[in-house]
C-alpha cells in the first residue's frame, strides 16, 4: 500500500463545481504510477522495456464530490497478481478529514511492443518479485 | 436503446497510440446525452430546471483498443429505473466491422440545484414517464 | 474556409460554468482534422504516410465563454503556406446568433516519422497541391 | 517569478508519443495556481471571495516535445498589472538540463461572482498589494 497525495487542478472541475467524475481514472493512473516509482520501476522505464500494461477493465464508486481547492490522499494497493494479470484498487480520502470520497479498482495484462500478451513474471522476473512482495488482501465488499 | 455515432480525437490517444481508457467515460457521457436528447429532454435543459443526475458508478472493461482514424458506435440503453436511480449500460462497437470494444455501465441518482437528493417521479414526473418506457433488460453477463 | 460544427460536452465546461479555456485548442485541431478530411486527406492517413504536423505555436483570444448545451461555428482558415510551414486562423461562433466568441490562430511545421523536418511540398507534392488552393488572405487584426 | 515544478502524467501524451499542445496550457494554470499560493493567496479563496480571473488571451510557442518520464520546471513570472488586467509569462524547461521546451503566456481580466467586470485593485486592494510586488520585466522577445 501506499499513498498518493494529489491537489485538485481548477480544469478538472465541471459545471456542478466538483471534479468531473472522469478524472478519478487519472489520478488512479498516477496513484499506480507513484506505486511503481516507490519501488524503483518507473513506469516510463518499464515501458522503454516493452513491459506495457494496459487496462483491461477499471470502475468507480462515488461517495461525496472532491473539490477545487482540496487534497486528496489516493491509498493504492495491489491486491491481486499472476504472471498475466494484475489488479490494484484505489481509496480516495480528504487530506484533512480522511472522509472516503470514492473507491475503484483497476486490472491489467501485460503486452511487449508489439502488443503480444506476455507472462511478467517470466519476461521481467526481477521486477515481478518486487511486485509479488507488495500484494496484500482487501475485502472487496468496501468497493460496494 | 440509441445509437451515438462518435469519431475519434486525435488528442484523446496516448502514447500507446490508442483511444486513453479514461476517455471512454468521457464518450458514455456524450452518449447519454445524446439518448436523453433523441427523447426530447436535453441535458442542459434538464439540468436548468434543477434535475442534475450525478454519477454513483461507472465501469468500462476494454475488449480491443479504440485507434485515431476510427469511428465507433455507441449503443446506450437505459436498463434500470426508479423514483431514485437510473442505470445505463454502453457497448462501444467499430463502425465497419461491428466488432466489440469496449462495454461499460454507470448508475446515477438525481439531485436538485442544492446538492438535495430528490425522487424524480416526483419533481419530474412528465420526464419520468418517457424515460420509463425506454426501460430494457440487458443481460448483465455481457459486461464481464 | 470550411466550418466545422461542434456541439459541447458537458465534461469540457469547469467550474466557473464556461468552457475550459483548454479545450478551445482541442476544438481547433478537430477543425483543422475536418478541414483535411474536406480535401480529401485525412489526417490518420497522412500520418501513416509519415507526414505528421506538430504544432510550434498557437493562440487564442477569448471573447465571450462558450456554454454547455450551446453548439459552436468553427470557421477554419488555411492563410499561410510554405513548404516547410503553415498557419490557421479559427473564429468560434455561436451557432444560432453568429456571435463571435473566440478567435485563434495555429503554426506547424511537417515532419516525418523519425522527426526530422521535412520540405511538404517535396514529400507530398500531391497533397501540397490541394492544400495550396485552400490559402486566402486573412486581416490579422481580427486576432487583436 | 515562481518555480513550479511538474511531472509530466501519461494520460497528458498523445500517440506522437509527447505532451499534447493543449496540456500546456493546463500546465501554465497550475503554475499560476502555484504562484497565488506562495502568495499566500490560493485561487480557490479569492473565488470565494468572489474574485474571479478568466483567461482573456493566452498563447504557446513550443521548441522542442516534453516527453513521459521528464519532469520539468515551469517559470512564471507576472509581468503586467493594472486594476483590470495582469498578464503572466511562462517558461518550460527540462528538470535536469534546463533546455528551454515552451513558452507563453496569458492575459486575464477580473470578474466578480457576478461575471461583471471589476477593478480589483479597489475590490481588493490587500491583494493588489501584495501583487503589484511581484511584476517585473520580461523581454517579450523571448517569446518569439
Amino acid at each position: 500500500m501506499k499513498c498518493y497525495v494529489r491537489k485538485i487542478n481548477y480544469y478538472e472541475t465541471d459545471q456542478m463545481k466538483v471534479v468531473h467524475h472522469s478524472n478519478y481514472f487519472r489520478y488512479f493512473e498516477e496513484a499506480r504510477t507513484f506505486f511503481l516509482e516507490e519501488l524503483g520501476f518507473p513506469y516510463a522505464k518499464l515501458e522503454e522495456e516493452q513491459l506495457i500494461s494496459p487496462v483491461v477493465q477499471i470502475s468507480c464508486r462515488y461517495k461525496k464530490p472532491v473539490l477545487y481547492g482540496e487534497t486528496v490522499h489516493i491509498l493504492v494497493r495491489l491486491v491481486k497478481l499472476s504472471g498475466v494479470r494484475c489488479r490494484f484498487v484505489y481509496e480516495v480520502a480528504d487530506e484533512e478529514t480522511g472522509e472516503l470520497r470514492a473507491v475503484g479498482s483497476s486490472e491489467h495484462c501485460f503486452i511487449d511492443g508489439t502488443g503480444k500478451i506476455i507472462a511478467m513474471n517470466r519476461s521481467c522476473p526481477e521486477f515481478f518479485e518486487v511486485f509479488r512482495k507488495e500484494v496484500e488482501p482487501y475485502d472487496e465488499e468496501r468497493l460496494k
